[in-house]
């Protein structure tokens, strides 16, 4: 039965109770959210020292983090600003001080337009990404409406099929209508994410517009796995990434880092042992996400550091089965176990706090203030 | 170029508006969680009716809804109460005045107990399912703490593999450890799903406890797929559905509803279209999410109901790819779509708020105060 497994749920390590009275992320109830502030800096130095080495300016995404806190650190590390992929994002980021964003995604609508005019009155460098005519009429009446200007990047295809024009001309014209407002600068390309078509767009494009007498002052890609190599892309001024900041189980399946260096971590309780090899602990897809990883990088919902051969075989809402058949050792109930997510970039914005910590001492419990924010 | 199908973002259909003023629904920027309360009443009364007619007590589970409004509603309808999954979420509805609620979930270590006692206190009836004895001792503790006693339910396997005891023997010692508590009564027993394990279970059960000269009071078992079989399962006396509220694809996939009795809408607009048959939405994996659907219930990430055989065929985040190509028509950028969910559970929990309309008309717009309370 499993009651013969059954011990009390008490912290067994307390990594931070050094004796200083500091509370530990032991002490934290799961399921939790629990970010490590050293190994953030870490990737943080890591990423900016890579992209200072090859003149690449870097603007990390947001959408992994949501927090003004580490946000600030990365501008501070040398980023020339931020990315963000919502208005409420930039909403939360322009309020917390941060003073050069871009937004990645076409802004459509009055009550949009509105509110990037609001915005455009407080960002001292704002920019947003546009693929279609009406995207950019938004900014220009933005623009207008603020009486500010607003910087425009066109984003363009390279791999990805999800938006972005296919050709150079219709950049070419995004570019020429931009140009004829007051309200907007043409300040470039942008694409998600960076792959051979990168270059060879870019080529075509400097081509097309240096006839056209327009300049190309930014070009923008991003993307985690691409990372290392951006500098291979020839033409690339700036890069986004998101996901390095903490890393996760896709980080590490792609190669761009290892487990060691994932921040984030999910510390979560087994609840119930119905058979020896059947666990379930006790998150589920409200926090750990159905986010697909490629079966080459691991099975199931995540990877668990003390069981690395325990595999997450199903989720519900509030629980995930376990399957712990592969493991030289057996948990028991009420044991504290640490899942790395398959992507991290959900699971942030899933919980409404997370839980920040040196060496397993607590420093901080912090709201996820872009959590939710469109 | 995209640029030539583009249209005014402006809502070109007010549903809502008679001339009377009301605000419409398609005045509420996108992406937006959109609730049919007239839909959602008669939803409840379909389950309720049901119920009745068979002498089945409903105890609607609040996980896919998290609104204090919605779960009066049921209780007025005729609910003997409510089932949470979460501690945060039976605080939230117990603040707002529920006084029946069911935990069914193994709740283990010192902070969970504080919580439970401090529940105990302010709920005339509550419940909570365990199914292995160190959960038990938390329900002992934490009414030993509030000088109350807490009912409990031992949790069974019924075909689930998640969490349960697998034989009727396991739930009779936790039945005796129960009731040599003053602190808890053995209440019955629990289980999800419904299926044909629950009768021979709950039936070898009762031989057992009879012998022992132990009453089952309560046999509650759950899940939407079965709902509507429930009377056919010998020894029922609770049934709990969450999912009918609302409604999804996945259960119009399995039978138990129809897309007309689906009552949450995710309106989006369509702010791309690099290519005629290829459209971009503005809701990804943060509205949408992951969660599964069997392919025999239909492809992609969602149904468009303006389009039903267009297909989302990849979320990012924010963004959701959707094939038109086997559409009679295409739609423009900034047109507006109303998306069903795959499964709507997990939406509710990622939006702080819900817009709850009749005919189209905005009734309110509500926090969802049990989101992320866990």
């Amino acid at each position: 039965m499993a009651e013969q497994r059954s011990v009390p749920v008490k912290p067994s390590t307390r990594d931070g109770d050094d004796g200083t009275g500091l509370p530990s992320v032991t002490d934290i109830d799961t399921p939790a959210v629990i970010i490590d502030l050293d190994r953030v800096e870490a990737n943080i130095e890591k990423l900016q020292t890579y992209l200072d080495a090859h003149g690449i300016a870097g603007r990390p995404h947001i959408k992994t983090h949501k927090l003004p806190l580490l946000a600030h650190k990365q501008v501070k590390a040398g980023a020339v600003g931020i990315t963000v992929q919502t208005l409420g994002e930039a909403e939360v980021m322009a309020a917390a001080g941060i003073e050069d964003i871009l937004i990645t995604y076409n802004l459509l609508g009055e009550q949009k337009t509105r509110r990037l005019a609001a915005l455009a009155r407080t960002v001292p460098r704002l920019r947003v990404a546009v693929d279609n005519q009406l995207a950019l009429d938004t900014v220009i009446a933005a623009g207008s409406m603020a009486d500010r200007t607003i910087g425009v990047l066109v984003e363009f295809e390279s791999g990805k099929k999800r938006q972005g024009v296919l050709e150079p001309e219709q950049a070419l014209t995004l570019a020429k209508r931009a140009k004829k407002s007051n309200f907007v600068t043409f300040d470039g390309l942008m694409t998600y994410p960076c792959g051979p078509q990168t270059a060879s767009f870019v080529a075509a494009a400097r081509r097309l517009f240096t006839e056209a007498k327009i300049d190309i002052p930014v070009v923008s890609a991003g993307g985690t796995p691409e990372m290392w190599r951006a500098h291979e892309v020839e033409g690339l001024t700036e890069y986004r990434v998101g996901t390095s900041i903490y890393n996760d189980r896709h980080s590490v399946g792609v190669g761009s880092a290892s487990f060691d260096e994932c921040a984030l971590h999910v510390h979560v309780t087994v609840v119930s042992l119905p058979e020896p090899d059947r666990g379930v602990i006790d998150a589920g897809s409200k926090v750990l996400t159905y986010d697909p990883l490629p079966p080459r990088y691991g099975q199931g919902h995540g990877h668990v550091l003390e069981y690395p051969e325990a595999v997450i075989t199903s989720l519900s809402e509030e629980h995930a089965v376990v399957d712990f058949s592969a493991c030289a050792e057996r948990p028991r109930i009420g044991e504290r176990l640490r899942v790395v997510p398959n992507h991290v970039c959900p699971v942030s914005n899933l919980v409404d706090e997370v839980v920040l910590h040196r060496s397993g001492v607590v420093e901080a419990t912090v709201e996820v203030a872009a959590r939710g924010k469109r």
